[in-house]
């Protein structure tokens, strides 16, 4: 049961696969430099992206969210006046709790990538499943807020494995936490040793300029490439 | 495509629910009241039971935890001398991303329940699918952080519906906050009406004698019926 069951779910992510890679060809054709965003929910993923995409440097940004329910986020987006489509997962019971590259190869036809240089992808909300799936992107990005204490790689390791980047975000809570940084940064290092961080603050904006500066350097060098 | 791949995650929740009622009624044979307790990662599910179980007024307490990866939070139970059992939904890829009928029924054998009357199951931090899957509990308990923001009943209403109780927890941080506590309760009764609420810090102490007292009257009731 047990070994079927493992072989079941290898299947479907190797499926997933495929249409990641027909997605990832689709972005490559348009020269569109690709970001899979995720983290547990109220992390700040939405806050840290509307603090980026205010200044982008004259890269032509755009934003995929995937929610369960509702459009808060993309309305958020777009009174920024960037192009925003939206993903929801839930369509009979209670919703996908992920992102595959199957939702997004059917949000394609809407997302203007001839007009864009980067895509940003805001997965739904969770440590666990969205790290599985591949969806087409170049790189993964994570945000891990401070108030969720300093175990969550050791209990979420494919998250942290998986992603290229992680936002520590919520910086101003700090002084008025228990936490204790040098050791949550210990627990990113012994699951994904030498992950790139940055130190971040969507309220206050600190760190908030490398994040962007992150961002319009990935693209620009894609569309350079 | 469609229709079929629903009535294939129907058909799943069935077989579930069927092992749910199994669990329900080995439980019940031991007269032991059963909580299921589900929240985003972080939440302060873990620290809020560490409280309540502190001084359980007689009730004899126990708690079945459930990760992804690794035994931290039932490190942290046994210190109290609760006993503690031990789930982890990693066995090959990713891991999965919920408790299901089936894992608890995996677990029952190692949990002394003869010497209980109350098991807390702590579910697998996220807040989407621990909501799908029943898994013979009494009572579904949720945590909610305001540092989470207000929005969250909006994108996860099936969690918000499927629990009888809301903890609003770390309520210590919300001088430190930019959170409007009445929009985030507006937004609970617009998913779920009347839901009961309890305002708490697991941190200060604040509203853990309430949360502590309904575990003990809902164990008492039970094991007097």
């Amino acid at each position: 049961m047990h070994r079927l069951r493992v072989r079941v779910v290898e299947d479907a992510l190797d499926a997933n696969d495929t249409i990641a890679r027909a997605n990832r060809a689709d972005f490559d054709r348009f020269g569109v430099f690709v970001v899979n965003l995720m983290s547990a929910p109220g992390a700040g993923k939405t806050s840290l992206l509307e603090r980026a995409l205010r200044n982008m440097d004259g890269v032509r940004a755009g934003v995929l969210e995937g929610d369960v329910r509702g459009c808060l986020d993309s309305d958020r987006i777009a009174r920024l006046h960037v192009p925003v489509t939206q993903i929801e997962t839930d369509p009979a019971f209670g919703g996908e709790c992920h992102l595959d590259a199957n939702m997004v190869r059917a949000a394609i036809p809407e997302i203007p990538l001839k007009d864009l240089d980067l895509l940003i992808i805001e997965n739904v909300g969770n440590l666990v499943c969205p790290a599985e799936f591949r969806v087409g992107e170049d790189l993964r990005v994570m945000v891990s807020s401070v108030t969720e204490g300093e175990d969550k790689p050791l209990k979420y390791p494919l998250m942290y494995r998986a992603c290229d980047l992680v936002l520590i975000n919520k910086m101003d809570l700090l002084p008025h936490l228990e936490f204790r940084l040098p050791e949550l940064l210990e627990n990113i290092d012994a699951v994904h040793p030498g992950m790139e961080r940055m130190l971040v603050s969507a309220r206050t904006g600190e760190g908030v300029d490398r994040w962007r500066d992150w961002l319009v350097s990935k693209a620009a060098k894609a569309s350079a490439s």
